[in-house]
């Protein structure tokens, strides 16, 4: 399933996408779960499922044109991974004063729950703190149960689904090395559009994905080139940090940011950033000035 | 006040203690608040101190030592402050790789929600992961009210209260010289044991601090020496990343942690931690093997 997070007047609520038209799962029945951060917590997909094999009423679907997206949930954090493809370590280490070799360990930060804007919103551009805004399109792992000390083997039983991040930064904002106030702003953590539940997504490690500003491709790449893979990422992190249901890892970017182009690109108000990743969607916001 | 969040033989709720007793909230009026979460997000501080001011029956009182105490609340967020204080920037450049220099800009990095643990409970020393566990005693500010983008002049209206966080860190698990996998694990974030509501704190940049590891003292300052003070560390966290009711600044260490003794010394299992800070209390936590 593809799951989502609508509204059309009222709050926002669950909703499975299918082809061109947005299901109201609400609609369904009156115990059917009414947010996708219900589904993740309470384990629910299968009842999701259960439901969408019934009849579906005309009454119960939104041409997807005619709602408004938003964030999938409200992740309690999102661990981040750097230098996580080879390329990117490469234009990294040139642009940024990165090490050259590549990591021998996850390379782990985190951003807030409060970076996090669903698709269409806006990222904040604002020219007192930066002058240096980035893009990096990445494959998030949406977890669905509690992941403390998982091996390698195990690690993908606690995911929930697959969804986008754009990890957006702010270069000029890196404080003695460290990444947290570059890369944990308000708005540096689009999220979206939908989340695709794992059991459609049968090799997380083989999907494209691409990133274009204004039409014009920045990065085009496969998840097949990850240097650290999604279960010893999991096994990594929770060998000291619990994931907990609706937690997110950002799994890292491809090459191709502003920073490692020549001359360096950065975004301005005005540009409009769409990062796609396979099976899941593309993840559009514009960029605006908010001095 | 002194407000805590404790138990006896129920589920945790709000307290405050006086003196040797801690009173039960919930016992004085069917509508007062049950959670130190409520009275922080409510901004309901006012609330408790008319509850405070009737008769208070001798059954809402428990004495100190016949409960148990827990984390206050469980943050959104913690944003840390690194290198905060002159002497450990110091130390930490002879010992720790960072600048010698002193930073410019707050150095910022998070610790998340997973990590908290109350007073009393146990910090996990996972031979495993680390040979470098280190204590860092600081003043942990609690935001009451949202801040985004305020001006150091508003700063403090955003602050309900003060207490304390160990920012515990396993020094050798930085990776690419980022401390999140080094000091956002599982327990590395000690809180507590109770938060002083801002109005009994008339000035937060004179309170002695001290820390001690098995009774022997290891860091003994005062909140006067910060680099960057509270109003500054509120208006620059704001200008881009949001803080909401319940997040918390771990505003800085002073010198004194383990990595910059000589020789080095680290936290093992068996032993115990007590962070003070004046007019707030002592944070007592032991070291467990969690091989």
């Amino acid at each position: 399933m593809l799951l989502v997070t609508f509204s059309t007047d009222g709050p926002p609520r669950l909703g499975v996408q299918r082809e061109s038209d947005i299901v109201d799962v609400a609609a369904l029945s009156p115990d059917a779960p009414t947010s996708l951060w219900d589904v993740v917590r309470g384990d629910a997909a299968d009842a999701v499922t259960a439901l969408l094999s019934g009849p579906i009423p005309e009454s119960a679907l939104h041409p997807i044109d005619a709602v408004r997206l938003h964030a999938p949930l409200r992740p309690g954090k999102i661990v981040g991974v750097g230098l996580n493809y080879t390329e990117h370590v490469t234009e990294s280490a040139r642009a940024l004063d990165t090490a050259q070799e590549l990591p021998q360990k996850p390379v782990l930060f985190c951003k807030p729950s409060t970076a996090v804007i669903g698709p269409g919103e806006a990222i904040e551009h604002n020219a007192a703190l930066t002058s240096q805004l980035d893009w990096e399109c990445e494959l998030a792992v949406v977890i669905g149960r509690t992941a403390k000390r998982v091996t390698p083997e195990r690690a993908l039983d606690h995911v929930f689904g697959y969804s986008i991040v754009n990890d957006i930064s702010a270069r000029d904002q890196r404080r003695a090395g460290l990444w947290f106030y570059s890369k944990g702003q308000d708005t540096f953590a689009p999220f979206g559009p939908a989340i695709r539940t794992a059991d459609e997504i049968p090799d997380p490690h083989a999907l494209d994905l691409s990133l274009r500003v204004n039409g014009e491709v920045r990065q085009k790449s496969s998840t097949r080139y990850m240097l650290f893979r999604i279960p010893e990422l999991i096994a990594d992190i929770s060998a000291g940090i619990t994931l907990e249901p609706g937690d997110v890892i950002a799994t890292g970017t491809p090459s191709g940011v502003g920073a490692g182009m020549s001359p360096q690109q950065w975004l301005w108000p005005g540009d409009v950033v769409e990062a796609t990743v396979q099976h899941i969607g593309t993840l559009r916001n514009p960029v605006v000035d908010v001095r």
